[in-house]
Formats: C-alpha cells, structure tokens, sequence
C-alpha cells in the first residue's frame, strides 16, 4: 500500500541549490493521497480540544478546509495584506529578506477560543510564530499547528510556543 | 433554520460605490455554514460525470478542497504565475485593466479527463473563461463550473461555454 510519504514530489536545487523541495500538490492530485493526508492530520489531533480552524493563505486553505468540514468546525482565513473585506487584525514578521504582514478578520473567533492552525509545510516556523501572536492578539489560544510535512532540519517546532504535529517529517531542510 | 444567503456578509460601497461586495468568509467561518455550502455545490452537480476538481486560487482552495476530500476526486490548483514549482502550462487573459496569469502544472490530469472548476463566486466569467481555455490547453474537458455566490446581474454564465451551477443566485452586480 501506498504511504503518504509516497505522494510528496521532491525537487532537488529548487528554488536554489542545497534545497530539497517537497512540492505537496502530487499529494492532493490523487484522490487517496488527499484523503489519507486529511484523515492523517485530522487523526494527529483527535485528543485536542480546539473550536476553530485557522488556514494560512494558500495552501493550508487546501487542508484546514478539508479538515473543518471532515470535523465540522469553523474555518478562518489567515491571509496576506489587504485581502479580507473587512476590519481586520494584523501582524508584521521578519523573513530571510525584509518582512511580511498577515491578517485575519477581527470577528473570526470568540475571546478564549481555541484555535488550530492547519498548514501544509513548517520550515524555520517564522510564519507559524507569527500567526501565534496573531491568534494571541484578538485573545484566542493557540493550542496545536498541524502540517503536512515537518522540515525537521529546520527546527521550526523549537521556536513556537504550541504543540507542533506533522504528517510526514524529514530530517533535513 | 438558517439558509445558505444568511451566512452571507454583504459590504455596501466596497471596494468602490456602487458595489454591493458578497462576503463568504462569513459562511466558513460558521462549521454549519461551511457544511452546508460544501453539500449544496456537491449536490448541485451530483449528476454530472467528472473525474478531477479544479480549485482557482485562492478560496476556490476552500470550497474544491472540501468537495474533493467528501467526493473523493483529486484536486487540482488553479494558481496565479510564478507559484507552481514543477513544468506549467499557463494562459493570460484580460482583467478590467490590465492582464493577469493563471498556471497549471502539466501533469494535472491525463488527456481527455473531465474536469470540474470550482471557485467562490462568479461575476463576468472572465477567470472562468481563462481558466476552461487552461484545461483545454491541457487535453480536458471541463463539464461544469461549480459555485457557491453567481452575480446574475453580470451575466457571467453568458460568456463560458460551459453549464454553469451556483448554490446563491443574486439578481444584481
């Protein structure tokens, strides 16, 4: 039988060299491989106690949708500068060259909530830190970030305050 | 019990005056919201006959996803230029000012697949238009664009070739 593992494409010296990118859209691109990793994720936090899901823009709208309506929880948006319609909250963070700024709408959830962020891939968990204070920012709690695949390398899970679950991980960056 | 449009957030005069701005981060945001709009664009095209779900980028990420993990089909990323990380085909096409690019990867389905485009709203049916053209660059067929908001008074459905399915039909623009 086929594993999870088996659907990630890797592209070696993409974008640069020494890279090793793990393009996730064979994964989604057969219909066992999106429902395996759904179910996979879904199954890391069937312990947690959580009311929302959050998705980061793009493709953590991909899992986080999936999830939330294999879960039946509420799906909020984390998007980048200037997408959302209405009053928003934001945060600014640092990346390897200059910054970025994330938003989420300011009704998305109760004060005290708490939220799961779903992604497909943590890295250096920069933008996992950031959409932490983000949640934290219009009082809701952070309780787990689940990904598709762990960079393990990259030691993303040491910088963020919450439980970090992952599908697949690999040891390198 | 509450429908489908009462999930709805509608912004008057946004983003110019004139524009009544159809919101559906309203609708996700609510788990029976997002459930009941992932079964409603499902049974809109029950019938039909296709064998891949196309997301446009980015909350046809949402709305594909979902479907295509209850529906078990593949799900297939509709992505604007530059995003994709494997060999693309792409088509530009003409926005109210300007052009934009949209991408596929060129493994996304086999010659002759029946593909199902599924996006939030449809307005002019100018992103749906590119994006048949897309698939049809790439040997599929697409059978049916799958909405959950249709801006009737734009006459979108007009302009693409193929049958066109929405779950909220508003008169106006």
């Amino acid at each position: 039988m086929k594993e999870l593992k088996d659907y990630v494409c890797t592209i070696p010296d993409f974008p640069e060299k020494g890279i090793m990118f793990r393009d996730i859209t064979t994964v989604i691109q057969d219909a066992d491989g999106l429902e395996l990793a759904v179910d996979t994720m879904s199954d890391l936090v069937k312990d947690l106690d959580f009311d929302v899901i959050a998705g980061a823009e793009a493709r953590g709208f991909v899992f986080g949708a999936a999830m939330a309506y294999k879960l039946h929880k509420p799906l909020i948006l984390i998007r980048k500068k200037g997408k959302l319609p209405r009053e928003t909250v934001s945060i600014e963070y640092e990346l390897e060259y200059g910054t970025a700024e994330l938003e989420m709408h300011s009704d998305s959830f109760k004060k005290g909530d708490r939220v799961l962020l779903v992604d497909d891939l943590i890295a250096t968990g920069g933008t996992t830190k950031a959409m932490v204070d983000l949640v934290e920012k219009l009082g809701g709690k952070v309780v787990g970030a689940d990904y598709l695949i762990e960079l393990g390398g990259l030691k993303g899970r040491d910088v963020v305050s919450c439980p970090v679950f992952s599908a697949i991980k690999y040891e390198g960056k």
